[in-house]
């Protein structure tokens, strides 16, 4: 019998992790390999906390795909040397030869880890990380799966929110996930249909948030259409680096990789607020964090990212069980044509550990906006079947009266 | 030709506001009556800014009303007499006999006093009220439209963000819309499944929140389940009625019928989640507000709901144009069978301004969840298609080493 395979998720969940998995799964049966899950990623083999995956029906399995989150559990551990040592006592035991690891680039830096303990001790595995990430932040990617699920959200929430803003006119901030990248937050423009449709402003980690800068902003947008829809990333921060949203935390908090908690807080939609509020003195001013529903949400998933979550998991298996090739890397999506992907794999160190940005040439000249490339660059992603917006057209009654008296 | 149908929306905006401005203008067209529409409530009849409905085409009216929001805007304006006096000189100059107005209570208010005083003024109007408001508040209405779907948003969140909180355990405090009607925060009870699903805890408006006991109640869950998933209503008040938020907001800000904000904040969660990590020292504590996302995404409609919200649009007009009848009324959705509702025209003075809260038997004793009743009673109104959610099934490996030496 050939090595066991191993898979694992690590990170944030997402509304398509679980095809990926079910893609691991069914492609491993189909050329016989036994297939072992490790419970709460790489924590699940230290505490040798393992799942026959082979044992799942494939209609099961069909199931458990269509479903969010992570099925196996999660975790943002990192592992060190000791660590390592006890990830490979395990896999010893249960005579595994093929580590995947579904995540995102801190993942990616695990498998790294891994591989190069293995090497070191001699450990004969084959480590593929698997991408995953809302954040559309893995180097060498068109796009990671999940991204385009998470941006149909946030295009499906603004498109509401612009609605609901035209209904009730004032001032609305939305903020949106995306420590480092934009993307998330850039997604948001592609919610607009008609040219007075927000979000007017899109404020993005890549550009240096000016507080002075934004306010101006609004106030402009609001003179011309007596109401403004913004859309903010978490991450936005002054010209030395600082998240803006630190400036009203007391405490931050931070993960075994460093990064501080953005998410899970109101405190930056309501600093935005605030700020409008007293300097803008407009007083309809309305602030919404989408947090983890945007990535969470049951029922909101693009048809394109299931498919391709569901091929990178079966692209790396294909990978991990080649005879010749490469002992380890990061599988990435290509584009190859508008719209086409081609699955390729690159090694571990061009993904691991590093950011994503957004393309200056997605980014407007003003920092406060997309451009045209940016919308033919995600417009594919999300899917078939977006719902549509439609507006009474304009039939006006003609006044017969003076206008009234001004209230 | 018979006097002229005005129709007009108020309040905040739902998923299928707009079905019940196409069931108005649709039925109406079907027994050639004109019908206009005013442009953000009541205000829109002060302004004069009126549009002729009856130029739509039905295929355009049918878009518009599968989209969210108010497509004819709306308002929160409270009319007084000298507004009143506005609002009959513009009818009167557009021959209009029939006044419709879709909203809550507060909106059914505006229809008590414009009818009022169109009485003392010996204006003829037949003014109806068309029920709508996601907090499912009004007295005399088995339910609202526009909840179905808010509840259905609410439902697919806590379903999502229940497998997120599975993934990487913790503590997540979902915080959702209702001022003093819990009925919104209790939906997030039906999105469980098995047995040790979240929500755990769901604390509502109708009961007094005690934090201490709040504190007890989340340690408890996290106990037992190495997490806990917290559905609450942003209108949780201690003994005194005072909202459990303003302990944290140095000014509230309140509209024209007396309303405290408390909506478009995230301070609740946050005020929530800190009482948490301290007192509780539990560490990764998770606060999300579902803000406007809750009534405003596009795309999640309980097709009960698209229905009957269509359906009081037009028993509407057939209340406005009967020959005979009351003169005045509000339309409400009586449960007549499991599943089916009768629509009938009760009092204005038994809804207007009023506020019904969830009945007892929908409360469970400890007041932090809900009963098999409430269950019974908001399931058929959810709609069919509801996203499903599935776990793999338990096949554990034998382990074959001692336990890991502990970190």
């Amino acid at each position: 019998m050939s090595k066991r395979i191993l898979v694992a998720q690590g990170g944030g969940p997402t509304a398509v992790i679980n095809q990926t998995l079910a893609g691991v799964v069914l492609e491993a049966r189909r050329v016989d390999a036994q297939v072992y899950g490790a419970r709460h990623g790489v924590r699940g083999i230290v505490n040798e906390d393992l799942v026959d995956l082979t044992k799942e029906t494939p209609t099961h399995l069909e199931r458990v795909a269509a479903t969010p989150a992570a099925a196996l559990g999660s975790t943002r551990d990192k592992p060190d040397a000791e660590y390592c040592r006890r990830i490979f006592a395990v896999l010893a035991a249960h005579d595994i030869g093929h580590f995947l690891y579904i995540g995102g680039n801190d993942s990616a830096d695990t498998v790294r880890i891994v591989a190069e303990q293995a090497a070191a001790a001699g450990y004969p595995l084959r480590a593929i990380h698997i991408p995953k990430t809302i954040d559309n932040d893995l180097v060498g990617n068109d796009h990671t799966p999940g991204f385009p699920s998470a941006a149909r959200f946030v295009v499906q929430a603004y498109a509401g929110a612009n609605l609901d803003n035209a209904a009730l006119p004032g001032v609305y901030v939305g903020v949106v996930m995306g420590r480092h990248a934009g993307f998330l937050t850039a997604a948001a423009a592609l919610a607009r249909k008609f040219p007075d449709d927000g979000p007017h402003l899109v404020y993005l980690p890549e550009r240096v948030f000016e507080p002075e800068r934004f306010l101006a902003d609004v106030q402009a947008v609001y003179e011309r259409h007596g109401r403004c829809v913004v859309a903010a990333s978490e991450g936005i921060h002054d010209a030395a680096g600082t998240p803006i949203v630190t400036r009203l935390a007391a405490s931050v908090e931070q993960d075994a990789h460093g990064n501080v908690q953005l998410s899970g807080t109101g405190a930056l939609a309501d600093l935005l607020c605030e700020q409008i509020k007293t300097q803008l003195a407009i007083k309809r001013v309305r602030g919404d964090t989408f947090g983890y529903l945007q990535r969470s949400f049951l029922g909101c998933v693009s048809d394109v990212d299931r498919r391709e979550a569901r091929e990178v998991g079966e692209k790396a298996v294909q990978f991990a069980l080649a005879a010749t090739g490469a002992a380890q890397g990061s599988v990435a999506i290509r584009r190859v044509g508008d719209y086409a992907v081609d699955l390729v794999l690159q090694p571990l160190a061009a993904v691991a550990g590093k950011t994503r940005v957004m393309e200056d040439e997605f980014i407007n000249a003003q920092g406060n906006g997309v451009t045209p490339a940016f919308h033919a660059y995600l417009r594919p992603l999300l899917g078939g079947g977006l719902p549509e917006v439609h507006r009474l057209r304009s039939n006006p009654v003609a006044k017969v009266l003076a206008a009234a008296p001004a209230a």
